[in-house]
């Protein structure tokens, strides 16, 4: 640790926070480093919804200062033989379930070292098979944000799982506005793409919301990087009817 | 900023927390400051509702250290030409897009400086049209809460826009508890007013909510400094029909 | 205080997160107390619901550091003349109205000393008598966490209210997943039980929700160390229709 800063731990669960359970992590992480800077990231993901978790840590990993500790919690198989690995990235260290959470790193080639979090006294004791984020998660993420080295924490690990491949071209997410965020990475968009999603279609993107009359459906490359589907003054999600995992194509818009 | 404490960050958003938005703003704000304190004020406000989020700001302001930069983005023109603010009050510093969400600190007389948001520098680029929340005002929060001046933000502005009167009276905001929260301040109520809201009407104000029977209708002076109308382990939302923007009506009781 | 590090302040309240009162009183904590290391434990609560304030503060309390002040803010009686206690016990200090909620920690022993909390010098004034959460619990609090004894804050207070017993044996919370916590100690149970909750009936325990397929009712004893009934994969709420307060039954496993 040296005179290092703490690092920030930011948290990302599928806890909700009508809940305690989210505040019980923070006070074991607390209990482990009093000056932990804790962010919570999201906790309202659906439960056990692995493929929206790993969509919504990709988005949110580069705003974070180096050396982040990302814990996320989505975890159906907590308390079963599933691992539990902390990879080292140039944003910081993301400690998951190998669930298929963090795969994307791997197919990314983000990766620069894993481990399997094994080493018990790191843990909270005994450890309950029901919450590892309280016994596992947030004590291990208390002591990396003090500068302990991953190393430390158990074996290296082999790459972590991948989900299976939804393709891309779906729905990713909804968000709070109704904005149908997708998976397609804007830099795979022709000049002026056509857009289908359920029984609409799109001519085009646009700028921002307010760059067109209100109620208009819009294409638009939103903040994650990727197409978003987005009505101005209005919510995409009730005009569509399109809900996570609905495909999205995409062609060149013919003449 | 010398040996100067850094400021606390105040958030409000129409962002929720579903979403990584207000975590990812997070993460903006402690790269920039990674001693940054900051305070969710509320997240929840209805999409889009600028009425309501100054409403919000207006009663939470006093509450707050002195130096507190109040980060405002209820922004339906996010990355259309409306400007971004920063004003100086005696509470501290108010970010907000110029779309009338800050008029009231002018028509209050309480703006003491005001400066357009321009210095791409202190932003983070590029901007995405669609989160300014991430790209221009959680950066520029960062910088202000280590104590850098408003003045180096941009040009002098303008007075900032107001919002169309909805003149006094009406309700302002329901809470979770099914409270009318009103407009309309303590100090022009008169001794023993009548209040009417939707088909209901109220005699006297009571103090606070177990003085009365459960299940009363009430009116009461709120904790924002307003007339408030409650039922006493009740909802008031439920029992009167009422919303935000309804009338309510006020008269000296008759004999 | 001499050189301590300031104590963490956990939250518990009904005020949701939709509305600013949980923003303002973090601000006015920060106003006492600037370093304030403040964590939300839960803020959903049922409004007014005092039983599952406290057994959801019953559950946290061992969770934090040494020292915690945990703020209790589900106090329907508001402003009338029930006073608010300041309890110390090993974990720390528990502020609260004494309306019952924190009365298990007199029931347990826990309580080392008692103190009504009267001295205006340490509330925000005036006190609006609509929400001591902001001027006397957040102000308090702030001045606690920064090493106020707690003898400081008024005469002696004799023994908590106390809740009209429950018994034992009942559905004391839903979570967010669905799964019924039940106030019946994991050590009470006989070691083949069998749980009869609304017309189901579960024979054993399971240790963890993956080792059985998906959709499985099982019993288990959950992370709050109290038995559990869920659904692998799925939601007991929705299976069984139980909700907080209803029967759950136990007797020995018959051949």
């Amino acid at each position: 640790m040296g005179g290092r800063r703490t690092a920030a731990v930011a948290l990302l669960t599928d806890f909700g926070l009508s809940d305690p359970y989210v505040g019980i992590m923070k006070g074991v992480l607390l209990s482990v480093n009093p000056e932990a800077r804790i962010v919570d990231l999201v906790h309202d993901l659906p439960p056990g919804d692995v493929r929206q978790a790993a969509f919504q840590l990709r988005r949110s990993l580069p705003w974070f200062p180096p050396r982040t500790v990302f814990v996320c919690v989505v975890d159906p198989g907590v308390g079963t033989a599933r691992g539990i690995l902390a990879l080292e990235t140039a944003e910081g260290i993301v400690l998951a379930p190998d669930n298929g959470l963090a795969g994307f790193l791997e197919d990314e080639g983000r990766v620069r070292r894993r481990f399997r979090v094994t080493k018990e006294r790191y843990f909270r004791r005994p450890v309950s098979p029901t919450f590892h984020g309280r016994d596992v998660f947030a004590p291990v993420a208390g002591h990396l944000s003090l500068g302990l080295d991953p190393s430390s924490l158990g074996p290296k690990a082999a790459p972590p799982r991948r989900l299976g491949s939804a393709g891309r071209g779906t729905v990713a997410s909804v968000d709070r506005f109704g904005n149908l965020v997708t998976d397609i990475p804007a830099e795979t968009l022709p000049a002026v793409p056509e857009i289908r999603v359920g029984r609409r279609r799109i001519r085009g993107l646009t700028r921002t919301y307010g760059d067109v009359g209100k109620g208009t459906l819009i294409a638009l490359v939103g903040s994650a990087g990727t197409l978003e589907i987005s009505v101005s003054g209005g919510d995409a999600r009730k005009l569509t009817g399109a809900k996570p995992g609905d495909p999205v194509r995409v062609k060149e818009s013919g003449p």
